[in-house]
């Protein structure tokens, strides 16, 4: 069977140019050629293979990553990749390590923190890692509140040094990647003290291990915080904890490109612009957002895949059984999430042109978009992060109980995502950002101040509110027009209505609090038409190849009308659609679905995914499953020996009846 | 700070009598006092420990499986518990092993489908453990559709034998637990075949394993599937692979209860009803029910301790921060987990009335409730296993960034619990069958056949298809009458908003091929209905308890409400409120919250779990969380040293520039 395509048939059935598609995905030429390229390098090479990966033990688990970690140093090196080469390749190992942080946060908290001088002292050094570090901020007791950190930097000025202190067990550094074990420096977040006074949370490079022997400094604590979700998943990583007993660094080590301490212990403020800082939030977001659609493409992918394979009753007289793919119930769960994996591409595609139209905004000293852009980069963050966990977990139960099998590839793809509801923000903290932004907004909607950038709409208010919907049958709901207009003034809608609702508080913030499970509602409906105008307008471009914008319209379609039904409370309660368009948008949706079902396999086959990089045998791109699960299978260690350790101990006993005996 | 009760406040503020609540948590007091006492003799004993278990690579854990299997047997007998006390101690121990199958489906196999003979032959075996057997059903081609099995069970009427095949790959049994390393023998389910013809697929018991030296006995091939989610999680239980290479078993090896199969192969129907096996199915069904509510329960006692635990944010001028608790959205999120963890209990708990009530139906011939109890425990295994499953998750995002920690408890829960959406009937498979029946009785609503059960208010379907709520301000939504026809007439408008639409197809199965994701979203309200029901029900009856009975009605509005916003486009599309109703429901909802607030440690507690069964540093009774969670992480096997393996010979290289040296 080696060779065969089992799912050639499927990929006979679509109708449009997938090599274009693949092109859309990857949202150019380089960028494809490039991944195309470096995927293939990572899967031909035995040292980055995976699939033993969830059977090794936390030690030997540990151990892989660090030889994976060195070998793809070597390859860059070797090959003298690029930085986006280079970069793109430790993407398709796709092995948590140290080495995420120290490119990922540890160089660039310097590049964005520290002055010119020291860039120049710590980058060059960071660039050949002679040094490696990691970002140490979070600590055992505190997470999304920075402010609230414990951990103290004190000045003193007699040796001119900082003193970097853990006064509570609380104030443990908590979660850092890379830090448990690997890691000889940190950005460390400590609360500033000179002069006997606070100066709220900055970051200071910090040498934890000697670069001799790797033992922890005098004064440092350092371990590994113990094992996480799932068995291979981020347990590649050595998240730690650290504690400091008051251990000194020199003055010049506080990262300085904001504020300094001077010689004589004084704080000043430099003249840098702090907002700077919000421009590396937004840079950070978007790339969670991008990971988003990425790691939702992949469950995708596999689950669809495997939906075409996998067959289940309505045979007739011992005939062929149907695929699973053909199921209706299959396709209203699969194809949304299918069309929110394209959604997210096209939305974090638009916030990488955001980022760069704020990075040049701030450069020329022009703030006003830069709110805006902050709160619309937290939303989506939040919004795409959830749909993409809640979405892999349901991939995997789309798949039946073979899902469940480490071989599937999904249970690590789901234990080894979810941690981004978290970490850069809690999604629900940050909803309620976003939705501090849009009361802000619609507070000043009276005074003159248009609101601008993804907001905009909230300056048609009145209009939105009276909107209804003339929409008379299924088709109309294909209308650009119709789906963009329903989704504003669902959103606008619930904006008022939460404003007027917190205009009976005497106490904005006391408002604030009690209404903030609505408030988080009104901040995802916000978020919701982002990506649905977002999608709109990449149907405005030119996009080439046979039946390829065709099939982006009617997957735009599913994303809305899915959503348009799963939210229907809203939208009817707002008023702008009846109960009878709520079901027209359901039946155009079911009639969506046979669309996209002919072209399923295409579509995901589109994202270019090796088998290596999948990383599952559900997924596999030749659709070979069953020998192959069945390979798979006897590689488990318990398949190491007929007769298991601890038969003999504590099996044959019970039924030779010996155990009983030993009672009796 | 050992022995200090961190929760003390939390426990003084609640306004009922926490004892009385235990008592019906658990349903009665010898079930409390049986639990009560159970779990305690379990946690105790340091064999049982559990803390160690998610680090232990896949053999250590199974043969600590086998030891702990062992030793919960050997103290089953030195105490000499009864069965319920030997069920309970399996359970209390709290890990996936082969005994799970032995007891709970070899053993009733051979029960409901063995003849007397049979019984009184095998039995007694296995009730001494001198053989052990699994079920082994699912193929790795076939697990929803039973009737498409692919082994074959031929008879030998030369031999007065049956051979047993396995005719392709796909054919292979998978899945079965216990079956991979350990069972001795099986019930094989497999297609008869007599004289050349097929008669569909029944059991046989096979023995796999040699009683001497537990090798595989000729023509047998046997192994495990491999790993499963997670660490520690199912990867206890050998699931196990299962082929035949024409493997013969004497003719009375066929369970022969319902058929037979002659010694000249005839093929003959026994007088015994076919139906009793739904019987089993609604005792395996109510099983899984009261299982989510355990599930859910135990999640929600641990983000509920941990959220009064953990403080986040509004900290003034540097005083103490704010509890998790008390933030509106971790409410919103956390309380609706709480009260659908009760109403599971109680709808649990009217299955188990059911149940009896249909086994002594049965007994007396009478089948008329059957369909009707099929399909409702089909739909509420459905309805719970897919909530809990979600909870738990949610609960794991609620307690922030640790509960990804193994140490929390929540991920093992996860990763245990989600394959009860799959086994026993696909979750989405089942809600279609819940909606068949829908669809049948409402088709016979016109000629006289009155719907009865759970189904019974579909009898007046005229009246709430025009039902309008009459609610006027948020407090009438605390009418247990307003909340229950409020459902009813949501539920009823579904259903025959369906079956219109299915009219409309000339061919009704096709018709019902392109709604069923509708369908399955009318059995999910039919579902939901009667949990809400049966918990307004359970407050009809005399509940002592100082405001024991006010904290249920409480969560009851809590489960319903909750319910109703989440699905307002349904009750707003049926007509049955107004959007002005639907936020005033929500506006009550949020009055309840606030009313569950002071009394959530001590809902929790009720549920009267040990340290030991909760297994989580974040649910620890007393609360003291972070002193816990720091001693944990050192027990890490990558805290064994300071310098981790790996490093000398990868990372150490990577610093020295020695890497970089090799290639220049």
């Amino acid at each position: 069977m080696e060779g065969v395509d089992h799912l050639a048939h499927e990929r006979n059935k679509a109708g449009f140019d997938v090599e274009h598609m693949k092109i859309v995905w990857a949202g150019s030429r380089h960028a494809f050629d490039l991944s195309d390229r470096i995927s293939r390098l990572v899967a031909s090479d035995p040292v980055f293979r995976k699939d033993d990966r969830t059977m090794l033990g936390r030690k030997e688990l540990f151990k892989n990553t660090l030889r994976k970690a060195a070998h793809a140093w070597k390859r860059i090196n070797d090959l003298r990749l690029t930085e986006e080469e280079g970069y793109k390749l430790r993407f398709f190992v796709d092995q948590p390590a140290f080495t995420d942080l120290h490119w990922g946060m540890f160089v660039p908290a310097i590049k964005g923190s520290g002055t010119d001088e020291q860039q120049q002292k710590w980058l060059p050094l960071a660039y050949k890692m002679q040094i490696i570090g990691c970002y140490a901020q979070t600590e055992l007791g505190h997470g999304s509140n920075v402010q609230g950190l414990e951990t103290t930097a004190t000045f003193d000025p007699a040796t001119n040094e900082f003193v970097i202190h853990s006064p509570t067990l609380t104030s443990s550094k908590w979660w850092p990647g890379g830090l448990g074990k690997i890691s000889t420096h940190a950005v460390v977040y400590a609360r500033l003290i000179t002069n006997g006074q606070e100066h709220g949370v900055h970051g200071f490079i910090v040498q934890l291990r000697s670069l001799d022997d790797h033992s922890p400094l005098p004064g440092v604590t350092v371990g590994d915080i113990g094992m996480k979700f799932g068995s291979g998943a981020y347990n590649s990583m050595d998240n730690g904890v650290l504690r400091f007993d008051n251990v000194r660094i020199p003055r010049n080590q506080m990262l300085m490109r904001f504020s300094q301490v001077t010689r004589e212990g004084k704080f000043v403020h430099s003249s840098v612009p702090r907002q700077l800082v919000y421009g590396t939030m937004v840079y950070v977001r978007k790339t969670i957002v991008s990971d988003a659609s990425t790691a939702l493409s992949r469950a995708v992918c596999i689950a669809t895949r495997y939906s075409a394979v996998r067959r289940q009753f309505g045979s007739q007289n011992g005939g062929i059984e149907t695929q699973v793919i053909d199921y209706k119930t299959q396709q209203a769960r699969l194809f949304p999430l299918l069309a929110s994996a394209y959604a997210f591409r096209f939305v974090g595609e638009w916030l990488n042109w955001l980022y760069t139209d704020v990075t040049q905004r701030l450069q020329a000293n022009d703030y006003s978009t830069l709110a805006e852009a902050h709160a619309c980069t937290a939303g989506l963050k939040s919004l795409t992060t959830s749909v993409t966990a809640d979405g892999i977990e349901e991939c995997r139960k789309l798949c039946g109980g073979h899902g469940y099998l480490n071989s599937s590839g999904l249970p690590e793809l789901f234990a080894v995502y979810v941690p981004a509801c978290t970490y850069e923000g809690d999604n629900y903290v940050l909803l309620l950002q976003v939705a501090r932004h849009l009361m802000k907004t619609v507070s000043q909607l009276g005074s003159g101040n248009k609101p601008s950038g993804t907001t905009a709409y909230l300056g048609q208010v009145k209009q939105l509110l009276q909107y209804r919907s003339d929409v008379q049958k299924a088709e109309d709901w294909l209308e650009p027009n119709a789906v963009l207009k329903a989704f504003e003034a669902r959103a606008a809608w619930l904006s008022v209505a939460c404003a007027e609702n917190l205009s009976k508080f005497t106490n904005p913030e006391e408002g604030f609090q009690a209404l903030s499970a609505d408030l988080a509602e009104v901040a995802v409906a916000h978020c919701q038409l982002i990506v649905v105008s977002k999608f709109l307008e990449k149907l405005q471009q030119d996009i080439p190849g046979k039946g390829v914008k065709q099939q982006l319209q009617v997957l735009c379609g599913v994303y809305a009308l899915f959503l348009l039904h799963k939210h229907l409370g809203d939208f009817l309660s707002a008023g702008c659609i009846t109960p009878k368009q709520g079901s027209l948008a359901n039946e155009q949706l079911r009639s969506l679905y046979s669309q996209v079902r002919p072209n399923a396999i295409a579509l995901v086959d589109a994202f270019n995914y090796t088998d290596h990089y999948l990383g599952s045998v559900l997924g596999r791109y030749d659709g070979n499953v069953y020998p192959k699960l069945y390979e798979e299978a006897w590689k488990d260690p318990l398949n190491e020996s007929i007769v298991p350790d601890g038969f003999h101990e504590y099996v044959q006993p019970i039924l030779k009846q010996q155990l009983r005996n030993a009672r009796l």
